[in-house]
């Protein structure tokens, strides 16, 4: 028996969800989750499911041509649809912070996460003796102003050779490309550390230690090209005081960032994100 | 064009998301809302479904009759169907705490909340001024041990003679009558001042305080039989320190327990809760 | 036997808590609440305390000519200093939005703020019912910006007529003239609607829409100049997702809303809060 | 310049701070941090200081023999002496579980703990490896109720050989002997996976999920020889609902845990704590 995630989002129809539910018991399949959600602003539809199918007469590839010729054309779908098995490769990016690394290798390590880490790619050579305590190729490549067509050549290369479905900059300190960032659209994850939109660009607990806040935050969000103004995934926050000196509110910040750059990649790696209109749904 | 609220609870079966999204289709209605559970231990469905109706054809009866012809006695459905129309009624209990009565009377003032207080019902006559200032009608109906039976019958008159649909316990300070908690079976919510199930009972702050916790809580639950025993429907904490005392605890407390009550009751005033297995499942 | 509260902020100096508390052991006082602080960067020292006079031979007056003569003069402090039973007079400022009037006004009456509410003043009508509810004086003083000067003039009037310390501004929807804002310096207390520095200015919640925040705020701040600038004294949050509407940001943030500015009223009415430097101290 | 961090306990005493605060100005000392607490109920008063010496004159030993003689004896104070520079040696007592083990660890590398880790102690073999990724000396001491006082005995010659100041049991299963647990009084630190005292003892997941609640815990507390019943250090919470089964309590719960107990850790290396009458004062 046969587990499978399909993403939907289209133009909200009538009898939308009855096609959907239909179709699924046409194919004997049970479903044992359906989340939906509708932008009635911009009358847009969203559904994640999940089903097992009874059956062994599908694999993936004959699931989704059937799929699309009597479902998803006719309501001219965006869609995708995975199976269980299919763990996505995540690449990490990383400069010289560690600790986003330690906790997404020691969850990683510790069976959390649902998918596989081939390769981490740093602009400097710092954290390559952390990569090999977990046994994982570490490759670095130079990255700055002057050597970024290189950079991102490099990038791309090591990207394609190990398959990589997303990207992941745990505290990764230099810009991504525009080409990099089209190639993998809605696939690179970044952790910013204030609750934005409150403090983008850099040293944002700074910032916010001189606007005398009582919280600070931490943000995921996919890149665009806009600093960080792309989709907002998961954030989180903790209460400061007047107490707290800026090396407080850092190092209070550090558990913000592995938490919620740790839910990011989740939620991502378990295919319960969309984006639409720089937002996401995430059915969680 | 009509707005109806279905909630739905029967045995899992096979299809039986399509059976009911079809046949929401094949009355001409539109879904706006859906959102159901499995319960794999119980193998229980749950559903809840708002939908709009594009016809003037039907009136709450004569859909009711509809659905139940056509679905619910096919799948051995328990369901209810309301229209947005029909706001609940419901019944305040009193004693002599009033921080939880203003809060709920504030925001019922202010709109916030989709029912109606027809009575406000209590034990002393300390807060009858509270209830004239909201021109609520409060009747003073003694409760004691010696006088239960008197008690219950005048606060079952009360609550016929008002047409109750359920009652709220805000900061009630005497039992429920066994006969009282079977006529509003799920339908009795009270506030209790701790994270149950730590600390059932009378003077939780005092234990909480001698326990030496860092974080108190409140808990609004339907109630039953067993003390602080009912289907918990929401719950909310508070850190505290050393440097609290019990007075702080139980000023901190006030305000959960004003949270948590009022959100409870904007829950079950909108049909977002059901309850099975002494558990609540809510829809929000 | 008296309780006196102090408030102290002067340049760090050596043995200064020292001096202060032979000091207050010298009036044979004995501490029963401490907290102090020191900004490292600005080198300012802060202290808030706590003392029972275990002798009647003080009243205010006598014991402040003590203090500053035998020790405030010598440190160049900067002090404040209270009696329990001094409660300082707020005036409430609305507008047409209700909550936060009636959760204060509730909590008044609950007994929870050790403070006066001697009048409410308002630029429209709609109000009124609401404050003779609670059996409070009402203003109409009608605000705009061809009428400043004479608005100005007659709230002035009424800050005097009734011996106003604070000014809490209810979400009031008009400017507090440069004057006024003068006039109670660090005593205008604002609610605003959103996680500041995210979202200043009008219609916080549609563009905390717009952006796709996961998590919503709200902040209380003492008024400057500055629209939304001003020392934050109080921050909280609360967690949205896809689902949830603009009005479901507006519902929620009401709860946000009425509790910041509750706690922040607290604070300021029990002297806990300091202002240096567009920054809040708050001894909590 | 010697940074030193003085803890006191002792009956509430007139004059106290002022004698304190005297005592440090007469060493040339300058408080950088002060923080007090009087338990009113037991007439127990708290201090936590740090300090600056501005002079050279004084090691660890002829402070503590001055702050004797002048100062602790004086006043019948319980009281504890450390410079900045003594780093506690933390054992870690470890089972199977592994997602705690890495999340110290990796703070541990990443240079957020104060502390040094010399040894991990376990009574299976399974984490191993884990110790060996990080370098850190593993011992396998079996330990069942049979054998318990082999292992207690082999526990013991491996703290003292290790030099250990506290333990730290991270998801450690087996039962601690009385005898371990006087030899190490309030410095054996245990993580609970409920929100105690809700759930004491084993499954509190799978309790939690029975009783419904719509929020879980987890829970660091010093170890006593009640089960769970030691003076609680930290706790936080996590909202669960309906949708969530007792897998994703324990997966939520493991985040809980893990920070949670990081937090004790820190709060316990840097010497933040103190234990009276089976509570904690936290000067944090």
């Amino acid at each position: 028996m046969q587990k499978i995630t399909i993403l939907i989002h289209c133009e909200d129809q009538k009898s939308i969800i009855a096609s959907v539910t239909n179709y699924i018991a046409s194919i004997d399949g049970n479903i044992i989750y359906l989340d939906q959600h509708v932008d009635a602003d911009e009358n847009v539809f969203f559904m994640r499911l999940e089903c097992e199918l009874r059956t062994d007469q599908w694999n993936l590839e004959s699931i989704k041509a059937h799929f699309k010729m009597n479902l998803a054309t006719k309501f001219n779908m965006a869609w995708e649809m995975y199976t269980l098995d299919q763990k996505p490769k995540m690449a990490l990016f990383v400069s010289k912070y560690d600790h986003c690394l330690y906790d997404i290798l020691g969850r990683y390590s510790a069976g959390e996460l649902p998918l596989e880490i081939p390769v981490i790619i740093s602009n400097h050579e710092d954290l390559e003796s952390v990569a090999a305590r977990f046994s994982i190729p570490f490759h670095y490549v130079p990255f700055t102003k002057d050597i970024k067509e290189i950079g991102e050549k490099a990038q791309l290369q090591l990207l394609e050779h190990y398959q990589i479905d997303f990207i992941v900059l745990a505290r990764y300190m230099q810009i991504i490309t525009p080409n990099l960032i089209a190639t993998y659209k809605n696939n690179i994850i970044n952790i910013h550390h204030s609750f934005l939109p409150a403090f983008p660009g850099a040293k944002p607990y700074h910032s916010a230690f001189k606007r005398g806040v009582k919280i600070i935050g931490a943000t995921s969000h996919y890149v665009t090209e806009g600093l960080d103004e792309g989709p907002i995934i998961e954030q989180d926050i903790a209460r400061v005081s007047h107490s707290h000196s800026i090396e407080d509110f850092i190092m209070k910040g550090r558990d913000l960032e592995r938490m919620v750059l740790a839910r990011a990649i989740k939620l991502h790696a378990e295919r319960k994100t969309m984006v639409y209109n720089n937002k996401t749904v995430v059915f969680s």
